[in-house]
């Protein structure tokens, strides 16, 4: 059977003034490429009768099912359903219980073509998509799955250097093909590949996972939805290891994203913040003259922080960042984004030096990705 | 003048497959709208010459101005420059700098209307917009600001109580009206105004936020792009206090957020996250006693653990949470979302007890609100 065609319109001024980020439609074309159905365009209109009855008409000639998201709630801007009512002049649609709030979705049909009206809030679209019509599609239409993907999650290599080991694969020809996405701290490799029979498309995915595996291995740290701080977690837990965190420039940034890992108490004991000086000596075991000598921002009290919380908290792995995060606070000597990770495992001490670039938020983030994959490195390989 | 009307168009099948969620409709959006030039559509079509070129033709019948993005680069995928280029057969288009990346963007005609293509990335995509679009538009069209806006943000109030406090309002008609957003662990409400006088501006936005504010004064934390973290650091910084906060279910994030304040190191001495028992006791000031009567997760605790911290550290202000964040570890006494948040101000000392709901990470982030949110109301008030 050939691919389905759809449509995805999106009703709402609110999108069209640019006061909120839409997720509906990448949400739904996730799903609906999962399914096998094509999806060809995304369109947003406000709420406006006429443009959207323009929308829907367009959608019909060219897609086989419409899905319009928002517009269905109670108030005077809500105009989806009157606009459709009036387009398909069907009087009973078949409408779709909405399990979180109150106002239902419905299919009918206009044109010959599908249509399908969903709520706008995603905490109500997400379920109903899922529970309701993702099955009512696979069943009407005899779809399958056909499109599969593994995303390779990468830290500690920026996006140029990982392109340039795999431009050959990202330069391959659909069925299969390999998509290269950067985020802060982290580039994402994501194979994609076309086929009905699930073991051919692990076949394929796994041929080219093997060659970014031979390619980039010590720079992967997850893959699919898995987080650094999974990673870590896991790993921990494998091991049997115990960690406390010093942090100075990140500011609760690594305890907070080792403490997302639902089941970190096995493993995160302590956390500490020492960002005044005298919290450095009292509670992390950092030296007065180190501080007067280095400063606090040095190898040297990086060091310290870290296997002074080891030892205090008599731990496995002691791990400890300072740094200026900025945008005030930097000199020649030590601009901001200069960061010391340290990492003290008993016998074996490791302190590294790092200059980043970015928003005080964006330098917070990226010493907090290069402190956990740290971890995530020393503990894969003890 | 009549307004302008604009339609921006996005390429890229990796937005029709849902890999990446398109933040550039949403931000031209609202910068056109600042500009006073209204925007109908916005449309998303895969890398295909021929959808896009017909998204073009549709546009140039209903749009004075026509913006794309994407699809400028140097691969085959990148189809923008070659599809524009066959439809208005101009050899030489206005190219537009890219002063963050290499692939620049043009402005050029078609059928009369005008064609401008922006690159991708959102990094390349907004400076060049705010640095080079933005002045030719105005400078070209002769464009004022019209529509004026304000941020009204609360916390503390669920949106279904904020909505009825404020329904009027809700219901106005253009020129000012009010819209509410709901956020997790926030409620907005924005004021817009179109008017072509700044001086009528603020006063019709003057009017309506003091209505808001007669209602809902206690709720306010702050207006725009203020962060609750921002408000409560510029109270402290006003009242010259200092804080220690000892967080044990957020796991770091009220530090976190306190720090991701520039100059945080001002009012913020140390965090501290007791997650085991033991460095609850020896590093903030909790009794064994407590913990064996109550339990980590009670009153007592929470009001120990603020205290310690303050007295400790001496600083003005403790701050404490402790909880259970779930999705594990609940019991039917303590279920997950029990969190106790304390204060202790020397004098005062208070715990409020609260029941959360959501995922881990939702509550984690809800605790946090709730933990900031109290600072802020007892420093506004002492």
């Amino acid at each position: 059977m050939a691919h389905m065609r759809a449509e995805i319109i999106c009703v709402g001024t609110e999108l069209l003034l640019g006061h909120i980020v839409n997720t509906n439609a990448p949400f739904l074309s996730q799903k609906l490429a999962a399914l096998g159905v094509d999806v060809y365009y995304h369109i947003t209109v406000g709420d406006n009768p006429m443009r959207l009855g323009e929308a829907i008409r367009f959608a019909s000639e060219r897609s086989d099912i419409i899905i319009t998201t928002g517009g269905l709630g109670p108030t005077v801007d809500d105009i989806t359903i009157k606009t459709i009512m009036g387009l398909t002049k069907e009087e009973v649609p078949q409408w779709i219980k909405n399990d979180v709030g109150s106002a239902p979705g419905f299919i009918t049909e206009y044109e010959g073509k599908m249509l399908i009206a969903l709520p706008g809030p995603p905490r109500e679209l997400e379920p109903m998509f899922d529970n309701r019509i993702a099955p009512y599609l696979r069943k009407k239409f005899s779809l399958k799955s056909t499109i599969w993907s593994r995303t390779i999650k990468l830290t500690g290599l920026p996006e140029s250097k990982v392109d340039n080991k795999v431009k050959d694969l990202l330069q391959l020809e659909p069925p299969t093909t390999v998509g290269i996405y950067a985020k802060l701290g982290e580039v994402d490799l994501k194979i994609m590949t076309k086929t009905e029979s699930r073991k051919a498309a692990n076949r394929d995915i796994k041929t080219i996972e093997n060659k970014i595996r031979s390619r980039l291995k010590e720079y992967i740290f997850g893959y699919d939805d898995e987080t650094l701080e999974d990673a870590v977690g896991a790993l921990l837990i494998m091991k049997k290891k115990k960690i406390a965190v010093a942090e100075s420039c990140t500011g609760g940034l690594i305890s907070h994203r080792l403490t997302n890992v639902s089941g970190s108490s096995k493993y995160f004991i302590r956390g500490a913040i020492p960002y005044a000086n005298e919290v450095k000596v009292k509670y992390v075991g950092v030296s007065e003259e180190s501080l007067k000598r280095y400063g606090a921002v040095s190898r040297q009290v990086a060091l310290e922080m870290a296997r002074g919380i080891r030892t205090l908290m008599k731990v496995d792995i002691g791990l400890s960042v300072t740094g200026i995060a900025g945008p005030t606070g930097g000199t020649k000597k030590k601009p901001v984004g200069l960061v010391y990770i340290a990492l003290s495992l008993g016998k074996k001490n490791i302190v590294k030096e790092f200059r980043f670039k970015g928003s005080r938020e964006e330098i917070k983030f990226r010493t907090s990705q290069a402190a956990l994959d740290l971890v995530r490195r020393e503990c894969a390989h003890s």
